[in-house]
């Protein structure tokens, strides 16, 4: 592995845990007003995108990344919508 | 340009502007409590560590995608040091 093969996959790796501290901190909190459902929306729809494109291209470290930010986006999306109604 | 290099751009531009629903939130609230601050240091460092890649092989989508993202989470960090401290 070239030294900017190390730095993709850091990046990769970095990206992919980037939301599990705020599912984290919503699971236990409970509390969700502060976040924009909007920028959830957003994360959703761009992975999904980035998610075509790399299984076009069959890019594994792109696929498995927006793969896992793909699902916790979902995660906050549920807690979002579950979290407000109350 | 090809259909697939469509999608890639659809998505960094997506990515680009995935941060600025929240900053208008916050800006506009100034309510910070639900914002997991190790989520904003995770997108910081993951952003430079994408900069560095992409400057090395001359990606420009990335360099501009990473640049404003990078950008909007400094402006996060600082509203959500700022607005905890009251």
């Amino acid at each position: 592995m070239t030294w900017i093969e190390l730095v993709g996959h850091t990046g990769a790796f970095l990206t992919s845990v980037t939301f599990i501290p705020q599912v984290y901190k919503v699971w236990k909190t409970k509390s969700v007003n502060d976040l924009s459902l909007t920028m959830m929306f957003i994360v959703l729809t761009s992975t999904i995108i980035w998610l075509i494109y790399a299984v076009a291209l069959m890019l594994w470290p792109v696929i498995v990344a927006n793969s896992i930010v793909c699902f916790l986006s979902i995660l906050l999306i549920y807690f979002k919508l579950a979290y407000t109604r109350k």
